[in-house]
Order: structure tokens, then sequence, then C-alpha cells
């Protein structure tokens, strides 16, 4: 009699093939699931390999379009950032594909949840906190933090003799010195000689974008469009693309063939080690610079400031932590949308080897910028002489600190 | 007999020139002083020009190293960033400038200071602020704020008239259309045909970097090291530089021949205008990007995330807002100091075509990085069935969330 | 032929009358202005005063409701207060006042507005601020800060000199040694004998609350019940009140006459300047202090933190600095009103002799507090061995901390 | 042959013995520990019982000093306080506690370290990250997360068995219904009848403050003074009191006597739960109204804005989680004492029946407040003039944000 009916997030590769049989020999029952989330990837390969390792199902499903919708438009609008540099990749997807996973497992009567994270990582905790909150009566199988599956697989080597005496089939490609995490937003590199921080990633490791020295002489020129801070149109030569999924994939096409938006940085991951992490993400990186650059000309910079300290910092820790299904990531998420009301414009762009330069931009959305205001001609209602008024204003609490440096024998003119 | 001793910070160009005659025609006494904060400037043709006008005296003060050390240097220790893309170029020289005129004014005697800033901008305010506070006791005399002033001279022709009719050299050298400021840090391009914020600025328009487009086609590599969150010493080609001026003015050379360091923004003044700049800032966005990522490797996580929220966003705003010289800029900087302590490493990088990148980092200061911890091998009081304690424990929250989404009949589980 | 049209904010007072006068002699038309935001006033002696001044007509307007529903029920909901001891009564009006007054302007063509604030007070800017985004057109005559109007009237001689001779009726009632602003929410004393902040206030001082010394030996007990963080109903002795402004005067009743409510301090002013301010504010303190315990029992933790540290300090300060209507104010009201979907219950409380304490709360609105999960009994998912886990992981980056220090020889085990 | 030698956190109660006796039986030699933090004891009964059980040594310590200087004065400097309500009186003991006990177990050569603490609340969290941090190579015995000891006691009723046919001698005073935890700080409150968060806690119930029903009529007025944020001097009638520890006892006999500073709250705990805490505070709630007073005379105002929104919201939440012995705390708590440097002076209070009033407040230290400015009379450099320009300035985004509002149909001046 079977132990139960698992749900394992299964992508054919040795690890999860090796938990897929593992599961089976234990008595389970499982049903395996692979979500489309842009990466590449060799749909019907993974599924006849489940099967013929004797998953009962494979599920795919392709969850593009609720991943650029739903998440990346959402990091997009508050120009999401983890520690100043990384622009989340991996984490952006995770939610969805754990959502998705749960639905798999209620439709196909799962008790179990399974994945095949390691025990360190942050996407062990992305996944099981989604699966907890989306449904907690679902139990989670994690064997990688299971004893008798540590014991049992302490190295690559014991992954391959059960793989041998279980006839699953390795794949003749030899592996990378380092691990990869694929989808539509970035390609991750880490582990393996990428674990000394002073080595550098070799030129071929990049999978997504052309090396900058190699990209071509003549830079890409091209329009970004925004309405309320989501993206809904880019042109490039006069040619107009839209669609939330089309449109994502052609900045990914700017940015890769320019060599834009790869980044090497230490982090730290939300349980308390640093990772060495390389990344490459061509057309996030774009969106958001172009986004960004819209702010500035739309958006009231008060609200900007308490954007920029509170929803833009909060959202991205919440989303790097795995704390998308939380009330605190709908509490914040409810102001980076109200905050998006006149961000809407476009944005002239150039993409040239390894880098994007904003030319130029415009919105109708907003009157906040005024050429007339800006320039020294004269504004409704402003008088240069009121300038006065409020630097004296300003200044009453720094004339006394200042005569108070000078009460101690500290005046602030000495350098 | 002369109405007063004014200070006035004195450029050698049309406006302060035309200021300074004014001025003497008012009946001052002018003491004309000029900072070298590394600017490009013909130093003695200005002084003679000042003496040829009439000014009593001319002071000119290189304050180069204090400029560097004291405001650079701090800058880069918390990675000062004005909303999220502007170096703060300017607003960083203005408190050594304010400060040494300050000096300079007491030194002479003046009980008036003076400058050229227009009557619209951030930079009156900075250096009127930081005039108050270095020594509440003289007085300002602005002159574009004051009515009979502004009335008299309504456009540049009526400066070049007074101009002629006063003797004031004009230069030859054709006016750019549009204005610049200029010193170590950066150059910075405003008004004129940039106030439309849809121009691209032309080619020439730049400075301090070479067009990425005409940058040479072979990288620079080179190293960053650091002390305490200081640069301390930059390699290349395995020569090493040192002393803060010296090694500053270096990665200004590496960042310009690499036309590093462009940015083209619409910002929020601090007196409620938005405005249109162009910047090229060469080694501070060198520096600020080796910084930031030797942080990565010493820095401790929460430190780090509180630094970001409240040092780094009260520090870079309270510069371009003009309060240096101010309490809470003490209390900031209190702060940045000490988060600093292991800030010691070094970080190799390349620069090519507009952008730079890094290589590799390495710290001796710090147990915080670990090899051994990263990787999945056992960390000493780490084990991998921690981690399932800690989910679950996180998980609590999220549990009750999703058990209350199910009951209001909107379960996480659908998108 | 008129200067033109004025709305004055009247009160009746000396110093409005005065200006009123001053106004129609200077040759302008004045329509008189009043709002009832709950003040103690004799509103037909005033609109009789203000016709036999000479104003072309009076107008007083019932702004209870709008008081209490859009601005102290959100200050309510954000448990807004100011350096951690203000709540702010006075510039929780303001905004009211300012519009109703602006809307009077409109409806009786009037180009100009004006008030009798003082010229170094938080009241001119928050009066002003709210002019001027509610119609930019209406111009502002502030007479206190009109040079000519400050030299005739140099102290209260001068306007009782003037209030004689352009026959203003002075009240034959001796003016108190501070000022007083009154509204439904508190009553401010400031200036005169309580410039020195080592004063104590006189016992007659407090109009709002009975001498803690003097409330009753009974404590009142009461219950308040709350619907998305908004008081819906007050209980007491059984009887029911709703109806928003009647049950915050029964707030105000309740804490008047147990006393609840005094404050006495230093407070920072808008412009730079410190003032002393006293403040009885009875009914506020009273649902501020529910609404808190409330939120206690039934609001996520997180979602806490995040309002605590952003919406709550926020708004607060929004209100405090004449900010209200701003795109920032409405940006985190937003984020306020979200964060009350849940607030829902009621919680029992008592008042005695100056304090108010929390006897019990409930609610049936959030699934967050359960007497179960609270108590030692086993929690669904929950294993006390979890936190074992849970303390390690949080423990990876304190272990490093202490390995540091005892390498540095300053091992923490020392005190 | 021992299994290794633990030292206990021993209090004498039920819970401790049992663990005592049970680490015995299980073969550890185990040294016993008590830190006295001013709490109710009876100390040479408590170090019999513990010899007559087993225990190799007891080690009583007086840590009331360093309880006091380093963490409770650290607390009133930051006016620290827990999700708005509670003053943290048991995390404050913690690290003090938890600092000794790794002290102990070094000098006495223990491996283990051994607590008492329930396996859902927040001190096991809190003694353990201390432990961890201040001695990563000792190890913990958390019984009461041990399976076999969990399964071994369920209930009372088995540690009064297994005290029985061991001989521990049980209390023959009853157990309250609620488990208490007693400080120089406060007495805590928690468990049992409270865990209905309706249920009014009985008058008995309060150790640390007398009921304000039961309060004397007549008030106690005092004053307390300061140095740089530390009291140093309390006066009550004429005399003097200095001394840390004799300060505080002090402090908290004035509000015992006065009923001073009982809270009934439901907080948030570390680990996801919400729990329902009466506390009282009697010393610490007047010292911290007292200090935030003075601050409101003598500390600038924008410091004070980044040290309430940062320092004591971080402070408090460290404390609260556990975290005193991070990085982060120290972190912050260089910011905390730095923003201290004028909070000199002295601050007259009275106590009466549950409250404590403000009577005054003077400081020689700071030139912040001003009699001359806060009043009407001239102000050298200010002038009401310079504040229409400062409002006219402030005016610029809302006037647009007005204009906009208009232009979208939605104009300000409507309610």
């Amino acid at each position: 009699m079977s132990k139960g009916r698992v749900c394992l997030a299964y992508s054919g590769g040795l690890d999860t093939s090796t938990i897929l049989k593992w599961l089976i020999n234990e008595g389970y029952t499982v049903v395996c699931f692979l979500a489309n989330v842009g990466q590449e990837e060799d749909w019907s390969t993974v599924e006849k390999k489940a099967k013929q390792l004797g998953a009962e199902k494979m599920v795919i499903l392709d969850l593009q379009r609720e991943f650029v919708e739903e998440i990346c438009f959402t990091a997009i609008q508050c120009n999401a950032i983890y520690e100043d540099r990384y622009l989340l990749g991996t984490s952006l997807a995770r939610p969805i594909i754990a959502r998705a996973q749960v639905r798999v497992a209620e439709e196909n009567n799962c008790e179990f949840l399974s994945h095949g994270c390691t025990g360190k990582g942050n996407d062990q905790v992305r996944f099981e906190l989604a699966f907890l909150a989306c449904n907690p009566s679902l139990k989670i199988i994690a064997p990688w933090r299971l004893p008798e599956f540590i014991e049992k697989f302490q190295g690559r080597q014991d992954l391959l003799k059960y793989a041998s005496e279980n006839n699953i089939p390795v794949s003749s490609t030899p592996k990378t010195p380092w691990s990869m995490d694929d989808n539509l937003v970035h390609c991750s590199y880490e582990a393996g000689i990428l674990e000394d921080p002073n080595t550098t990633p070799p030129k071929e490791l990049w999978t997504r974008t052309v090396d900058p020295l190699d990209a071509p002489d003549k830079p890409t020129e091209f329009t970004v469009h925004f309405e309320k801070g989501i993206p809904t149109k880019v042109v490039v030569a006069g040619k107009e693309t839209t669609g939330s999924v089309e449109l994502f994939k052609l900045l990914n096409k700017i940015g890769h063939d320019n060599g834009v938006g790869r980044i090497d940085i230490v982090e730290n991951r939300f349980i308390g080690l640093k990772s060495r992490g390389c990344y490459d993400t061509p057309g996030l990186t774009i969106a958001r610079l172009a986004h960004l650059d819209l702010e500035g000309l739309v958006m009231d910079s008060r609200v900007r400031e308490l954007r920029d300290q509170f929803a833009t910092l909060s959202w991205s820790r919440q989303l790097y932590n795995g704390m998308y299904f939380s009330p605190e990531r709908e509490f914040i998420e409810n102001s980076i949308k109200f905050s998006q009301e006149n961000v809407t414009g476009e944005v002239r762009l150039m993409a040239y080897k390894g880098n994007t330069y904003v030319l130029g931009r415009k919105s109708d959305a907003s009157n906040l910028y005024s050429e007339e205001d800006a320039s020294m001609d004269s504004l409704e209602g402003f008088s240069p002489m009121d300038t006065t008024g409020f630097i004296q204003i300003n200044a009453i609490r720094l004339k006394k600190y200042g005569l108070q440096k000078i009460k101690d024998g500290q005046p602030l003119s000495k350098s």
C-alpha cells in the first residue's frame, strides 16, 4: 500500500530523478510537477523520464504570463533590488512555482509536497513558506534535510551509483562546476568554483548575455512605454511589441545581445550565511532603469522618498526571504500600486556593450516637471525672494548648532 | 565710505564678475574667494581679473585634500546616492567651499558673504545653510534674489551690456547652451537645451568621460584596496597609487578613459521643483561599486540592512539638501563610521566601455564569509535539519494567514 | 472701490476683530468665516460682532462631523502621535477648517484669504499650505507677517488703542496669561507664563479635564467597539452610544470627568523652534489606547512593525507640519486604511483619576490570537522541537560575532 | 562516569528542581546558577535546596548593578518600548543573566548550559541566542524541547509525581493561576487564566504596584536629574539619592506606592504567536517619561526624528528578540549614546494614583529652547516675514498637487 501521494517538483536532473526514485522505493506514489517560468528546457524529455522512472503523472504548466504580470511587473513598479545589487530573479519565480505546485497537489489528491532544494539555501525556505501559506494541511518532504537521505547520498558519487542501480538515465553532458537556476528573468550561477569569492567567473559561465567585449559595436536604441508603472510597449526601430511576456522577452533579447545585466556579488542569505552569486538579468535590468527614470519625471519627491525607504526595501526583502504569501507583502504591495498612479510615459534608451543609457523621457501624466518652472523664467506664485525666507527658517536650527559649537570651542568654520 | 566688506565667491565668469563690479559700484569693499576643489581652472587669470575689476584681494585655496578625505570618502563609506541615481557630486563640494569662504571672510574682517547662485536652485540653499551654521553673525548678499539686482539684470544681454560699460572682460569662447559645475568628483550639466527632458545631451557635452562608443576596446583591470571603508590603494598593471587625492584622480582617469559614470536624470530639488541634470562622475562611480562589493563580503547582514535604510538614505539627503553642518549629519555620520570597522580588503575590477565589473574580492578582516559554510559541507553547529524548525517557526504566521484566506473564500493557492 | 474681497477666519477675539477692521479700513470687502469644530463658542455673539464691525457676511459652518470622521478617526486608526507625546489636536482640525474657508471664499467670490495666526507658529503654515493646495489661485493676507501691520500693532496696548478708536467691543473677561486653542479633540495652552518650561501650569488652566486630584473616587467602566479601526459604539453602564460625533463627545466626557489626557511638553515646531505646550485631550487619549490594544489582538506583527515605523510616524508628522493636502499624506493614508481590515472587536476600559486602563478585549475578526496556541498545549503543525532549529539558524550570525570577539580578545562573556 | 558537566539556571521552583534531578538521574554533573537581578527571592533556601537535590555547587551572583547600568540605563536613553506599550522588563534582564551563566559555566568547566524555559516562549530564544553568541562552543540542553523529557512530563501532575518519587520538596504555597517573572524592572504575569485576553487580571495579581484605587490621596512630588541621558540623582522632599541601583529602587518605590506602571496587553512573540501579558513596571515607567520630557527640551528635532524611527524601534526589537549580543545592537547602541550628549538637566514630576505627571523641566546643556525665540519678541536673525518664503517654497509641490486634482475633477476644496 502506498505511504501516500507526493507532488514532487521535478526538473529531470540527477538530483530530482534520484528523489523521485527514492520516494517510489520508499513506498510513495509520486506526481511530478514542472513549472515553465521561461527557462530553457526540453519539456518532452523531462516528461518521458519522469514516467519512465515511475511517476504516476507528470504535470507541466506554463506559468510565464502570471510570473511576468503578477511578480515581475510589481518588481519593476517598486524598483526591487536586494542589497543594492541583486534583482531577485530566482526569488521572483519561487512564489509562482510553489503556488502552482500546491494547486497540482490539491488537484491530484496529494498529501505531500516534495522538492530537491539543498538544506543551506534560500530556496527551500521560499518554497516551503509558500507551501505552508498556500495550504497548511499539506506535509513537506525535504529529502536533503532528512537524516536517512543525507546519510545515503553524501556526494555526487552516491547519486551516480544509485542512478546506475535504479536505471536512472544520466545526462552525458558534463556537469558545470557551478549550479544554475534559470527563468524568464535571469540565470543564476552559484557554488562549485564560485565559492571562492575571488575567482572570476569564466567567460563561458554566462548563458543569458553576450560577453560585453563581444557585443556589437553598434548600440541598440529603443523606447519603453509605461502605464501606471507597468511596461506596456517596447519600440525598436519602429517596430512595436506589446503583450507582457512578449515584451519582456524582447527586453531580454536586447539585453542579451548587448551584454546587459551581469552582476557578481556576495550576498546575505536569509539563513544567516553569506554566499557568492553571479546573475545575468538582461531584460529586468533594462526595465528597472527605464522605470526609475520615468519616476524621476512624474513622481512626487516625498512619495518617492517614503516609497524608497519603505516599500522598495521591504518588498525586495520579503521576496528574497520567501515571504511572498504574507500579510506584510500584501500591505506593502498595496502601497506600491498606489504610488504608480501617474507613472505613465515613455523612456528612450540605448543598450551598448554591457550598459544601458537613458536618452530621454516624456510623460503627459503629471504636472510635476515643468520646463518653465525649472528654468529661471518666472514661476506662477514663485518668487526667488521666497527662497530667502525658506533658507532663513531652515537655518534656525543650524545657527543654534553653529553657535553651540562656537561656545564649546569647536567652531564649524575650522576644518 | 565703504558700505562694508564682502567676501564673494568668485569664479571669473560673467555672472560673478558682474556681481563683483556691482558690489563695488554699490559701495562695498570686496575680497574674492575661489576654492580649488579639483575643477579645471586657469587660476592666475581669475586672480588677475578679480584684481583688475577692483577686488581688494583674491584668495585661492586648494581644498582638494579636505574635500576628498572628509567628504568623498564618507560618501564612499555609506554608498551615498540620491534618488537611486545621483552620486551627489555638486552637493559634496559645497560644504567644503562654504566653510572655507567663511574662514576667508573671518580672516579678512568681512561682515558679508556673497555668491552668484541663482534663486531657484539647490546651491544657494547649500551655501547659505552652511554659511549660517558656520558663522551665524555673517550677513548674506544673494544678488540673484535681490529685487533691484534682478530687475537690472533680466537676461544675458543686460549682463553683457553692463560688462561692456564697466570694462569687464568677456571670454571669447562661446557659452555652451547649458550650465556646468565641475569639481574633483564630477561635472554637472543643467539648464538651457537640457530643460527639455527628452532632449538627448549632445556628444560634446560630456567633459569628464570619453564617449563609451569611443572608449578603448581593451578593458582596464585594476584593484582597489580599502581600510575601514576608505580606499587606500589602487593598483593598475602592478603600479600602486596611494594618497587620497592621487588615488581619487587615478580612479577618475580610469573612469574617464573607459567612459564610466555618465547619468542623465530628472531629480527632485530641495525646493520643490524637478530639474533635469546630466552628470559624469568617473572615479566615484567606480569607488562606490568597489565599496559596495566589499561590504557584501564583510558586513553583517542586519547592520547592512539598518545602514542602508537609515544611514545611506539620510546622509545622501542631508548632503543634497545642504544640511552638512547639522546635528543630524553628525548623528548619522557617527553611525557610518562605526559600520566600517571591518570593511577592509581588496576588490578587483575591470572598466570597459561605459561600465565597471567586479572580478573578485577578498578580505581577512571578517569571518562572515566562509567557503566552508557556504558550501554544502558540514558547518560547525549547523545541521540542515535545523532549517526545518526555522521554516516551521517562520511559517506560524503565514499558515494563519493562509487559513484566514481559505476561510474568507480567497485561497492563496489560486492565482 | 474695494481693493478686493477677503475671506477672513474670524473668531470674535481682539486679534481677528482688529484684523477685520483693519482690512476694511485698508479698503477690502470682508466675508468672515468661523468653523465649528467643536470648540466652546457663543456663535450668535460672534456673528453679531462681525456684522457690526463691517463684515459683509458672517459664515459659520458646523464641521464637526467631517472633522471626526475624516481626520480624527484616521488619527485613531494609525495611533497618531507626535514626538511620542502629543496627540495633534490642533493640527487635526486645521485642514478641515482651511478647506472650508477656501470653499467659503470660492462661494463668495473672494480673491483673498486671511487669518490671524502669528508669524512664528505652526498654524500659519498649516493654514496656508492647505489654502495653497486647495486653491492655488487665492492670495493670502497674513497680517502678522506684514511689516506695516506689525509696526502698527507692536503689543496688546496697540490693539486696545485701535479697538477703542474703531469701536471694536473688547471682552470684559480678563485675558488668561497664556493663549488657547479649543476644538472637539483638545484644548491647547501655550505662550505667556508657560514660556518658562519649568513653570507648572496652574490648576485653573485646564478646561477640558477635571483635575485628577478632584476626579471621582469611583472609576468609570466602559466598552469601545471598533470596525476596521474606527470606533462605532461606546457602551457605558449598559447604555450604547453610536454616531461618530456623539460617540466622540461621550469619550470626551468620560475623559473629562476622570481627568484623562493631560500632557505638558516641549515640542519641536515645524519652523525650527522649540515651544512649550500643554494639552488636554480626553476622548482621543482613550480612543487611541483602546485602538492600540485591539491591534495587539488582531494585527499581524510584521504589518504592525512596518505600519509603526512608517505610517504612524509619517502621518503624524504630515499633520503636524500642515501637509494634509499632499500626495504623501494620500500615499500613507492608503496604507493606514489597508492595515485596518481586521481591526474589528471591542475593548473594555476603566477611566480613573487621570488614567485609563484596559480591562480586556475580544474580536472575532482575526485568527491570530489563539488561546490554544499561546498556551503550552500542542499546536497544529507546531512542535517545540522546531524552536531548536529556529534558534540555531538565527544564531549562525551571532556565533560568528561571538567568535570574532573572542579572536579580537573581547569575549562577550565578560561584562 | 558523568555524561558531562551542566550549568543549569536554577530558581528553586518545581520546574527547575525537576530538571536538576532529571539531569542528575540522566548522569550529568550539575552546577546550579541563580542570578540576582533584583527579584524577590529567599537566596539561602534556594541554595540549600539545590545542594540537597544533588547539585555539585550553587552559584548565586548579584548582577543588579550591571543590569541597571548596562541595560536599563540604555533602555531609558532610547525610550525603549515594544509595540508602543511594553517596556521590555523581562527582555532587559535576559542578556545579563545569560552572560553570567556562560561565565559560571566557563569557570566551572561545564560543557553544557541548561534552562527551564518552555518551548513556545521568547525566553528560550533570548537565553540561547545569548549563550551561542557568548560562547559558541557550549552545548545547550533545553529539556522542554527534548522529546523524551516532554513525553515524561506532560502536565503538572507528572512533575508532582516525580517530585514525590525523588524527594524534591514542593512549596506549600499554592501556585498562582498564572506564571510570573520578576526582576528589578518589573514583574510579568502570563499564561493560566490570563490566556483569555478578555479576563481582567484579579486585584491580587499585581505584586510591584499598589492598586491605583488604593494609592494615597496625596501625590508624591520628586525630581529626576539626568546626565547624558542617564538618571544620576532623584530628589524627594529635599532628600537626594544617587547611585544607579539605589536610585532605580527609589523610582520603583515611588511608582509602587502610587500604582504607576501597570499594563495589560496582547503582544507578538518573536516566534510568530501572540500572547497576553500583564506587567507592572513602576520605576522604568517613570524614568522613561522623565527622559522623554527632557529630550523635548534639549534634543534637536531631526536627530530625534531619526532616533525615534530607527534607534528606538530597532533597539527595542533587538532586545525583545534576544539579539542583544549582536552586531546590529552594537551598531544601534553607538547611535543611541551619541544622541545623548546634551541630554543633561532635571525634570520635576508628580506620581499620583496610577499616573505620573511632568511638572516642569530645565537644562543648561542646550541652547535649543529659548524663551525669547519661542515668544513673539524678535529673534536674532529671524523675521516673521521669512515665514512667507518658507511657506511659499514648501507649497510649490502642494500647489501642483491641488492643480492636478482640479484638472482631474477632484478639487481638494470639496470635502
